[in-house]
């Protein structure tokens, strides 16, 4: 896999299209953004689209298509969101019905699919400024929890915060506000430092999503609002079909981390 | 009007409300956010939500409400979008048929309204750096053009970007970018200083909305998005129902400035 960490964005899509890649995307084409990617019927995309724009720390949005459309044009022109992701997972009334590493013969002209900010982008500049990212260390998955944290709802969809998890001194998490402050489009500043009750969290060792990480002596946790969050509001609603990447296997785009900075 | 320059965003809608206020607000409850209104048939809802969603430079969405619900909750709760505005326009099939004060008689349940930020609280921000805002010097409107700039389409919106002029010195455009590049849901950064003819507007004298003012020696055009563009481009679509604020007289909020500034 090495070679891929130096792939353009359109090599990775391409090799997920032909079949080449089915594995989870992280380190891969290092500096293009990823997205996580929901799809949901047209009926649902205006109460999906409010749900976001109400909450864009979780779910800032990079593209969104048009009904029917597969190709997310803004972020990867010539990309098909059916055949470009490794790997699917397919919902329908809220239940996980196929994994496929392609979903033409799901598709519908009824469809309409959301590229969201992931929070990788944040980790390359936290990287680059020498900052650690415990779970990238320890080789495995961020850990994620659910929050008792609202989210602002629409009538289709409410449900609570999830968040991702870092562990850093306090001076490194000051530096890592500043920087991650600089990507609202993949969730900005963190949302907590310290005391993980204040948002509804018993047990820090064990995630709800992802794996658990050390938190080493001298180090506070720091949380950031999460791309899980959209999924997780969506599959409550139980929508007749639902269809999002799979955990760690996202869209690769065309866009590089460093044209998120800012606004 | 000068008290109304220090009462609340609530009493200047309470006074709009009961019909006491049917002039412009800008100058009136300084601080407090103001907001354009678009208002469209939830039909044309996803489209006009999508449209907004590309285009996040001219259209800074600050609330959205449900179909049928007149409460912009997130920004004023409590607030009526139909009583709480001084003057409103409404247009059928794209042709203005009334400046009501009210707008009940023309509310239905499938409507929804958009507010989108506005750029009197960057300019807030300008006055407060000693930066010139040479309309608000001379007591007229901001002038306002079309560009050649095509916005980014979606099936049923599309049209050029409209741009706000300050004409400032150079060194006063650069802590202007640093300024408003602070308030990224109220426009941002300018879009463009300098040459009017890249942006394709022939004469800076004759501007397409609002009034011309003096650009003096030394000193370049500076442009920034306006969130005249969303309701120029809502009424070009000719929807059977939309209905928008009547130029400058805005929905004043509950949100200060400083709220809006960062992410």
């Amino acid at each position: 896999m090495e070679p891929l960490r130096y792939a353009s964005g359109g090599e990775i899509r391409l090799l997920a299209r032909s079949g080449g890649l089915t594995g989870p995307t992280p380190g891969l084409a290092l500096g293009c953004v990823q997205a996580n990617l929901v799809v949901v019927p047209h009926d649902l995309a205006f109460e999906f689209l409010l749900f976001c724009q109400r909450n864009p720390k979780p779910c800032p949005l990079l593209d969104v298509t048009e009904p029917g459309e597969a190709e997310p044009k803004f972020i990867a022109p010539g990309a098909d969101v059916r055949t470009d992701l490794p790997c699917y997972r397919v919902f329908q009334d809220g239940q996980l019905v196929e994994e496929p590493t392609d979903i033409r013969r799901w598709w519908r002209d009824d469809l309409v699919a959301f590229l969201i900010g992931c929070s990788f982008t944040f980790e390359n500049a936290l990287l680059e400024a020498s900052l650690p990212v415990r779970h990238l260390e320890m080789g495995c998955n961020v850990p994620m929890y659910r929050t008792n944290i609202p989210c602002r709802p629409t009538q289709a969809f409410h449900g609570n915060l999830v968040v991702s998890m870092r562990p850093m001194t306090p001076r490194q998490a000051v530096r890592a506000v500043q920087i991650c402050g600089r990507f609202p489009r993949v969730h900005g500043a963190p949302i907590h430092l310290g005391d993980p009750a204040a948002l509804g969290i018993a047990d820090l060792s064990k995630p709800d999503f992802g794996d658990a990480v050390e938190v080493r002596p001298g180090e506070v946790p720091v949380f950031w609002a999460c791309g899980v969050t959209p999924q997780a509001v969506a599959m409550e609603s139980k929508p007749p079909l639902l269809i999002t990447h799979k955990p760690g296997h996202m869209f690769v785009s065309d866009l590089h981390d460093t044209e998120l900075e800012g606004e």
